[in-house]
């Protein structure tokens, strides 16, 4: 094992522990501790109140330490998408995680057969057969078992069984698979935007659905006591549905598309380098600091207490702020505060981030599955 | 140092040597070894041609193995965007670096005085007298020199001086500072794109601006004797400019914004996991493995021999391929190669690459310089 990247920036990262953010190298992605408590307790509390078992996705941050803090405050597993997430997770002692991705491979179903002999209780979200019979035979072979969920399809034409009547027949198939267990459904309202003026109205629609598909489990004798479901929009809906699972993500951190500034818990801190073109300053960060994740409003951020500056372009390690319309222009030098369109995407750019409370550097977070192939 | 997810990723990605291609776990960056020969001979031929100096950027690749090759093949030296770069392309052995990014703040001076300390001839570019100012401060006490080059905005006004008589009142004021030695001109004319008619126009008036420059150095008693230019749309144009430097990047390893498929290097190797809804097929790469950098036609990438799919969508982790198209629809654990929009950014999300000869798993090619905060 030699130097990569990740360890040399990991430990620039360390040395930065103790300084003000106005001190530190740039771009650096920032997570303030008070705001990412306040969000985890938060929707945890809401979850709590409404009976709903919390399962946060940890592909928002992919930090062991930020999965832990989740487990601690009440969730009930972890969600991941990858099969190295799963490990990872495993290594951080979640009990149970939910694969909410179709295996493909036998390189994938040996990996997730470790992370199961490893002690988590596994559940596989599957749109298909031929994920879950790969899956059945390795974990039958290793005497190993899990829980599937049959994924159904509530709008987003992504992945998911398309109807009712699909779903029921994939229950049945999966139910004669050893080793295997399905236990309910799962669905992922991804169509569902909280800038949409119908968002309950489209909720309902998801949880008609839901709910028809949940009783024809039941008339064909199949488990359905597990329904999960939810994303950071419509969140705060899921006791408007028969959901009993909540998978959401980005509320950890919050983001340019999910929140004011004032929640987001993340930011890239990024340093003012140029302001040789009239009417704009060239910021240290561009899209292998932020991604190139839109937003519906277009630009790549919001640039924190400065309203009126607009984040207009980004090239790799450019970013164009156009200052055109504040009073005081920021001069080389100078640092500012901006909140990334999507924090998952940028989390993802990112081996490590500074944790800080009060404005100085607490510790390092790690993002401890960072980019895993698998 | 503890396991990164980076590390993780190599020791998977060391797994795979000698598979063929079919048999590699998904999703996973690749590069044809042949093709990346190609092209670095090929801009390298032309460059000795036209005796214009290769000075690759390696921000593209971010790989000390493909640096040196390019290094073996003739270039005069490596461009960088970041700090971090050059300390690691020092390290594989580049004599000369150019830092083509304004270093802002101690920790940047400090950290480029040390890769001149370690050897390596430094070429700083800057287009203000603030960052200048620091470095030689800090070179001037450690003993240590670099040559800088006055940064002209040629039109793409993002950075660099936006008049002749500004870049010259620059370059004079840089005169005047110890341990550094302006000694000649930058440009970067991304505006000028590929698929503009009036490529060849707008390169002439770069040129004007360029030759206006120069000779007002020339009257002003300042060196003009470096002129640093191109980008890979405009570079095999260079030769009809007085540029003599030419820092292309991409030509390295191509991609749908630059190239057809069958010249690009880089492609991502992605499985087919659902094909539950209609007229799609949804694979194993999304946002965390193409990056979002988008396309003037739209989609993330280019589906190889298959001219009639459509990569019209993606989530993190999913990617939704329009087939409605295709006479025989993939399925479920097929395989599909997909070139990403822009080469750069697909990197930068990877921390290894499989290096392919003939379609079988050579070596993996490891992106040192992924990801680095500074």
């Amino acid at each position: 094992m030699t130097t990569t990247a990740a360890d040399r920036t990991l430990a620039l990262l360390e040395g930065q522990v103790g300084r003000a953010l106005p001190e530190v190298e740039t771009p650096v992605a920032v997570i303030d501790l008070d705001r990412l408590e306040t969000n985890l307790a938060e929707l945890q509390s809401y979850a709590d109140a409404h009976g709903i078992a919390m399962w946060p996705h940890t592909k928002t941050h992919k930090s062991q330490e930020l999965g832990s803090r989740q487990l601690e405050l009440g969730a009930a597993g972890l969600t991941v998408a990858k099969t190295g997430e799963a490990q990872i997770f495993q290594e951080a002692g979640a009990p149970r995680i939910l694969v909410h991705y179709p295996p493909v491979g036998p390189d994938k179903w040996e990996r997730l057969a470790d992370v199961a002999a490893a002690g988590a209780e596994l559940t596989i979200a599957v749109d298909g057969l031929a994920p879950a019979e790969g899956l059945s035979r390795v974990f039958a072979r290793r005497g190993l078992r899990a829980e599937l969920l049959v994924e159904l399809d509530v709008g987003l034409h992504r992945t998911g069984q398309t109807t009712t009547a699909g779903a029921v027949a994939l229950a049945e198939q999966l139910e004669r698979l050893p080793a295997v267990e399905p236990a309910g459904l799962s669905c992922y309202p991804g169509h569902c935007r909280r800038d949409d003026p119908e968002l309950s109205d489209e909720l309902r629609a998801v949880d008609e659905l839901l709910r028809e598909t949940r009783e024809a489990f039941d008339r064909a004798g199949l488990r359905s006591d597990r329904v999960s479901g939810g994303s950071t929009p419509t969140q705060h809906l899921t006791h408007t549905t028969c959901v009993n699972e909540l998978r959401a993500g980005t509320y950890a951190l919050l983001d340019r598309n999910q929140a004011e500034d004032d929640r987001c818990a993340l930011w890239v801190e990024v340093t003012v380098v140029s302001d040789a073109v009239a009417e704009q300053v060239v910021v240290d960060g561009g899209s292998k600091t932020f991604t190139s994740d839109p937003h519906p409003a277009g630009g790549h951020g919001s640039v924190v207490g400065l309203a009126d500056a607009r984040f207009i372009r980004m090239n790799e390690e450019h970013g164009y702020v156009d200052v055109s319309a504040l009073e005081r222009r920021p001069t080389v030098g100078d640092h500012l505060q901006i909140v990334p369109n999507h924090a998952c995407g940028c989390m993802n750019l990112h081996d490590g981030v500074l944790a800080v409370r009060a404005g100085v550097v607490d510790h390092v977070i790690r993002v401890d599955a960072r980019g895993l192939i698998r």
